[in-house]
């Protein structure tokens, strides 16, 4: 059981403390990640950013993990989901997806957690997939089809935002070329005239072919 | 610079000792892993299991990182390939993506590595890479197509990997019911008739919706 970022009491007896604990912690241990990186986290430098002794921050949260899961939930709430109800439902996924890939890609060392986080623990999460269910149900996709539907997006995005921080050369087969001669000429072929990253080309290529694979009964974006 | 496994001495005058110990250090950190899990996973750990001081180990490999890498590298020979060239094309790329989640569902830590990893350090992946290359290229996908393919597949199957270890009520609502109607609605309404794990069902449906996008030119398996 966790609180719901702030807006109810945990435990009677110490409301406002405890009211503020979770999105306090939560902002202090975004800025210290946005200078310091994940690297430079631990629950000594995130107890220095607040002024107060580790003892006390435990006595608010039981573990780094548990920081990192409300981290997680309020970084939800940068994923832009304001194409649903305002565009076509497929120009709305895309959005979506994208913006989600770009947000986790920033902050990679998420990823594993919130592939495994129950929404209970997770209600800005929770509330995001409310609206892309809503979206989908909207465009006539059959109920059972929504949650396979964003499961495997999502995990596409998952994947997909580690990749986003794989290394320009990673696929270079340097002294390796020989024994991989059918790769290394996919690589050094590649379509470059476009500019675009590989790894948006990959993106794009892997979500138009998951979104016209979701069954929806609505009209998407006109071609 | 990595050595290749072990079939390669890295430096000259230390041929025999050096020749197997990427080898050994690995088969020592799989087995290991394997009876306790990435979480005892520790350079001291794996020195009392290869009975050598750390200081000894650190004599062959820089880091807990370097190891990790290794480990992936083998781990990824477990990965099945062997519907290249004796299946259709599509088969085959069925058989590598179940095969290729499935062992790294098991190995999920491992996942945040591989995905950022050179392929000069991964000379196992890179033999992978150029099995799939080649069904892709034999199944006629263009030249400038293949990359983009596999990289779209393998972060969705990296996605994947890491949500194979949700747990069971990972998208149960409990009392958030109410805030997420519609997203409890998709929970509750999926098909549960054919007894799949819901994990399995997305793997499937995007699967499929990934290698239908694949523009190859030779038939896949017959409908």
């Amino acid at each position: 059981m966790t609180d719901d970022a702030g807006t109810a009491p945990r435990r009677a007896g110490r409301p406002l403390e405890m009211v503020l604990s979770r999105a306090r912690i939560t902002a202090a241990a975004l800025a210290l990640i946005t200078t310091e990186g994940y690297g430079g986290f631990t629950m000594s430098s995130l107890a220095r950013t607040l002024k107060v002794a580790p003892s006390a921050l435990y006595n608010h949260v039981s573990s780094k993990q548990e920081v990192l899961q409300w981290l997680e939930d309020h970084v939800m709430t940068m994923v832009d989901v304001s194409g649903f109800g305002s565009e076509p439902w497929d120009d709305a996924m895309r959005r979506w997806a994208w913006s989600y890939r770009d947000v986790f890609a920033r902050h990679s060392p998420l990823v594993p957690l919130v592939a495994v986080l129950p929404v209970t623990g997770a209600p800005e999460t929770l509330k995001m997939y409310e609206t892309v269910a809503v979206g989908l149900g909207g465009a006539g996709v059959p109920v059972e089809t929504i949650i396979p539907a964003i499961v495997a997006v999502e995990s596409f995005i998952f994947g997909s935002a580690l990749d986003a921080n794989a290394p320009a050369d990673i696929f270079d087969t340097g002294e390796l070329a020989g024994s991989s001669p059918t790769f290394t000429a996919a690589v050094l072929g590649q379509d470059r005239s476009t500019g675009e990253r590989p790894a948006d080309v990959a993106f794009r290529f892997g979500l138009e072919a998951l979104l016209a694979a979701v069954p929806a009964t609505r009209p998407g974006r006109p071609a």
